[in-house]
């Protein structure tokens, strides 16, 4: 991980391939430059002498630049970037595409790219980048038609055109920025360094993204939980959807991890999650307002019934409650507002309210110590003006540092007293709805940003009792243990039922006599992946049917697959039905973010019903705790129906275990402990499947 | 139900209370009326003898007036709705606030309104109305600042402010209406009545409302069924939450049914159902658009690759889908386009591509059979004109009825194209997801035009038996019937589970040997609510031991409860439960809707899970078996896990049973069949419990 404030604050930045030809990138991010830019800009030119008056140098190696700007094709590129990484100049914008987004030999100048970078040790945004923008000091290194405001949200794209749209939107709006990178093929910089670099950065208050891929799961969740402590970082990952994702896919040439790997692993790094391109700036500006409600009750004050009940209703589908008053708080409304005014939440204070009114509840409200923040609505009305009800709630915002979501629902008459807001950074919004919406990410951060990031727990485990285990996978044809292996879950203290594998009848007895009771017979074999379909599986046996069942059990495996290899059967303790919930918890490994940690309960839940959650390892005993609560089905762990509660702490602690074994073993490709059983007194794992990958071990 | 065109056709209006008083609301609505009206504005006010100039009357009998607004104080207006009545002049518009929506005194006004209306057969709209608005005569009969532009859009709210606020900010976006109308109380006109009217007027293509609640559910769901085959409505109905719709109770004063019931009852009438403001006039615009796509599948055409991801992604989520090309329309793509342009949904026209580059992708891709509809987005770059592109695209509405959602994604320089296409009803957007959104309208309701309104099956049943049945309440003290009326569901050709109620050990013995197997034993008792809590119910009992367990159910009912009544003991065929999944088939009665039939699977599906489904009745053939398809558990009757599908025709069959009993017994007030087991057989009705009203039957 690098911080890249370097590309930012640039004092002398060269431009390769700068020219006056007209319509020509080159020429566009040099007038860009000259335009506004507060240091040094040198155009860089072997076929002109000057550019736009400037003396114009061969090559990099001429200049005195800290940072280049790369537009020209991309071979030229290549040896301007060498050129570049020999005379000292670390940071670079590579403009130029027809790298990886283009065919294999695209793909190979990439990889020239990210070996030179490592060779210089530099620092390179791009390629196939829009380029970039640090208002501080002017810099527009992008071919952009118009330069940012002024402000203090950092924005980084993986779509280019998406920063030119946000650039005429943003500007029509008074919406400033700090920096804005176009994060193009994300070669060598990637998301993970532009969240540390403006984690640290004073000027950033607010990070916004739009991501299409995240390079490196597992250093994005890293940086990230750091960096929201301070700095909320909001998200647009596009792909969502398995049509989205096939088209990002096409798109950025990225293979796309899962969406569930996504979902958690954004959850994970504390980023907020938007669904829409107005989403990320209404979160953005609500978020720039710099205070966080210290409750989660949201008082809402109105001067129209119906807009209140719309807010009202945005507020039961968020995860922001209205705030209940005490008796005080409704005593004083009544005393300060007329007699037909609504007290409760939400509070009504009539169509003929003037400013004052509004303010007068507001106050009262706000004092209120349910109310963690207020949406104050207005509609037009003769005796209401939007201005005075501006200044009046500007003055408010002034003086407390309680966040306000205003509704002025009218039409051009809401346009100054939107500026006047917007100077004491409260955003406004016609739509209730909206507003409401966008105060959810104030909820949402708030809850981030005092959630302990408890590390995961180490639990005493036997690794090289583990790796032994694997390591039989070495002779399998198939990367594939089943059963057998139980031993895997033991070594790292996860609790399986009674059992023993055995190779005759006589052991199968004994080892029934053992155990005690009536018991359960499976075949073992790596090569019979579906042990019940065959009739592989015999459940209930009482002592003296086992020699018998033994020997049926090996018949119909034989009948199956003549050639399949058969470990052996395995003589099984019988739980009891009555008292135990059949749970499942698993593990596969995602490109992005590694190891994802499955749980749910077993058979129909998962089957049918699909009722599962995923966390990315290593899971911590609170998130282990949270994936129970997530399950819809989790009211059948806690005695729902009449049964006992089974032992939830067990299951937290086996998801733990399982989390530790699979980080600490990146050959586990997958694994699925189905079912982990959970009674009152504990939880025991039944059976066993997982695929190793032999080269990692 | 009435036809209230009379209210917007008006040719004479007389301002009940018209006054030239500063800050009055008769003053606003006499000046509104003067300054577009085309009719005649015949001020009425005792205490003036003229009013702006004009002669003044001092009551309704001494003007020729075919319509009048009352904004008199409460008594003085319910002396000029009598005036008008016996005039008759039966078009009212009642502004008057201090009725229904305030204490009892307010009440009993109401109910003399009431019957006004109903001796003189009066159209009253309000009271506590903000008025209404009829663009064709210039009619702006309210006290809103600002009058509507003309449209062809008819929009109706609960809410009088939400009016003012929309006027305004639909001005301001040339957005315009032909009708508008606030509902006030809606003491006689209720919204069926202007969804009616709307749906016979050449003048009104859309219909938007905003509503808070639904007097009379099943009249608007017979109107708008009917109106939807022609006239798209769209309705944003509040009080969606618990949150809510306690806040709109408080502000309306109605009963608010449940809101499963709403939503039920929302889909039954065919309106499209929105969530906010902004969706609500998203949706109206898109379909003043006029056309609806013929085939599901939507062609994205962009010029930068993340705002198509963007897109696609929103129709992922959507109940639209990315269409998939012909081989044809990608042959002629790849020759119309540029080397690396993406000639798969969706395109990449990429970012270099002007206004005739869009041209050719769309003229390709509209023609092949896949694409019903298309998205076009467009960033800004250096060779792209908005202005060229919004031609473009108004060319082609011109000449193809396919619908097009278009995102101009930039600032100020969107306005100029936005107006043009806005003149060939084609609505621009800048965030994708958004215009996806109202792209769904479209195919909402397309789906709603071309669905079939099967009228509900008539059984052939026996209403007497099932009369004489329900007849037994009236010895009861509680309203409730259980099991013992099983005859009931006979009586309307619904299985139930062979079963015979008897009074003695011998009588249970005789029954257990005629049934034949093992059975299943309950007490019966109208004072025994929970039979299994008490060990009431027992399952799987020999022939042999039938006796002795009469005995111990007895006697554990009396050591229970030594007072209950006992009805005796049911003897019950025991249901293999293997080939068998328990469903329940209920009923309840919505203020609002009326009967509302629940379905779901039984067990932990219902009590854990809570998946079910409910449609309000009667119960058409197609929405029954909809109502299966609803659950997240029906996998589990179409043979998941290895079972084998039950008879899922008999469960559908069931429920439209049920349906027609509830619809035939308004006394019906609750009824619960749990379970009903379905095996691939057909199903059986086990057990039964109901609420009558006696008074009803």
């Amino acid at each position: 991980m690098v911080t890249v404030s370097g590309i930012f604050d640039a004092e002398r930045v060269a431009v390769v391939g700068a020219t006056e030809r007209d319509g020509s990138v080159g020429r566009a991010i040099t007038r860009n430059l000259l335009a506004d830019f507060e240091g040094e800009v040198i155009p860089v030119n072997p076929n002109v002498d000057r550019v736009f008056d400037r003396p114009c140098p061969d090559d990099l190696s001429e200049t005195e630049a800290d940072m280049a700007v790369i537009v020209v094709p991309p071979e030229p590129a290549l040896e301007a970037v060498e050129t570049a990484g020999r005379n000292g100049i670390d940071d670079l914008v590579v403009i130029t595409a027809g790298f990886g987004e283009t065919g294999s030999e695209g793909a190979r100048r990439e990889r020239d790219l990210r070996s030179l970078a490592r060779e210089y040790d530099l620092d390179v945004v791009g390629p196939n980048s829009l380029g970039v923008i640090s208002t501080p000091s002017g810099l527009n290194a992008t071919f952009a038609p118009r330069n940012a405001r002024p402000g203090s949200t950092s924005f980084m794209s993986q779509s280019g055109a998406l920063v030119t749209a946000i650039l005429e939107w943003a500007d029509d709006r008074s919406i400033g920025f700090k920096d804005i990178v176009s994060l193009g093929n994300k070669a060598i910089l990637d998301e993970a360094d532009f969240v540390e670099t403006w984690g640290t950065d004073p000027g950033t208050d607010i990070v916004l993204g739009y991501l299409e891929g995240i390079k490196d799961g597992q250093s994005f969740i890293e940086t990230t939980r750091e960096v929201t402590r301070e700095t909320p970082v909001v998200v647009l990952k596009s792909g969502r959807t398995e049509a989205g994702s096939r088209a990002a896919s096409s798109h950025t040439g990225a293979i796309a991890g899962s969406q569930r790997a996504y979902q958690a692993g954004l959850r994970k790094a504390g980023a907020i999650r938007v669904e829409s391109t107005e989403a990320l700036f209404d979160a953005g500006a609500m978020l720039a307002g710099g205070s966080l409600p210290d409750t989660d009750g949201v008082a809402v004050v109105t001067n129209a019934g119906g807009p209140g009940v719309l807010a009202t209703d945005a507020i039961g589908d968020s995860a922001t409650e209205m705030a209940s008053f005490e008796a005080e708080t409704r005593r004083r409304l009544a005393e300060a507002l007329p007699e037909t005014a609504n007290v409760h939440n939400p509070i009504d204070v009539i169509g003929d309210a003037s400013a004052e009114r509004f303010r007068d509840a507001l106050e009262i409200v706000l004092s209120d110590p349910s109310v963690g923040s207020a949406v104050v609505i207005a509609c037009p009305s003769a005796v209401l003006s939007f201005d005075a009800l501006a200044e009046t709630l500007a003055a408010i915002r002034r003086e407390r540092s309680i966040p306000l979501a205003v509704c002025l629902m009218g039409g051009s008459s809401v346009e100054a007293p939107t500026e006047t807001l917007a100077e004491t950074n409260t955003p406004t919004y016609f739509d209730p709805a909206r507003a409401v919406e966008a105060l959810g990410s104030l909820y949402r951060y708030r809850e981030i940003r005092t959630r302990e990031n408890h590390s995961p727990t180490t639990f005493d485990v036997d690794t090289e009792a583990a790796r032994s285990i694997l390591e039989r996978v070495e002779t399998r044809s198939d990367n594939r243990l089943g059963i057998e292996s139980m031993g895997l879950l033991e070594a790292y203290g996860i609790s399986t039922v009674d059992a023993e594998i055995v190779g005759s009848p006589d052991a199968a007895r004994r080892a029934a006599e053992r155990i005690g009771g009536d018991v359960v017979m499976k075949i073992v074999s790596p090569d019979i992946l579906h042990k019940t379909d065959i009739g592989g599986v015999e459940v209930g046996i009482a002592p003296t049917d086992v020699r018998d069942v033994y020997e049926s059990l090996l018949t119909r495996a034989k009948n199956y697959q003549p050639d399949a290899e058969i470990i052996g059967v395995q003589i099984q303790e019988l739980v009891d039905l009555d008292r135990s919930v059949e749970t499942i918890v698993g593990m596969n490994r995602d490109p992005q973010f590694g190891p994802v940690v499955l749980f749910g309960l077993g058979g129909v839940f998962v089957e049918v019903l699909e009722d599962t959650t995923v966390r990315i390892a290593p899971v911590s005993k609170a998130e282990a705790e949270g994936m129970i609560d997530d399950v819809d089905s989790a009211p059948l762990l806690r005695g729902a129906r009449g049964r006992e509660p089974v032992d939830e702490e067990a299951i937290a602690e086996t998801i733990q275990r399982l989390s530790q074994l699979v980080t600490d073993f990146p050959a586990i490709l997958e694994l699925d402990i189905n079912p982990l059983v959970a009674t009152p007194d504990g939880v025991a794992a039944i059976d066993l499947r997982l695929t190793v990958d032999p080269e990692t071990l």
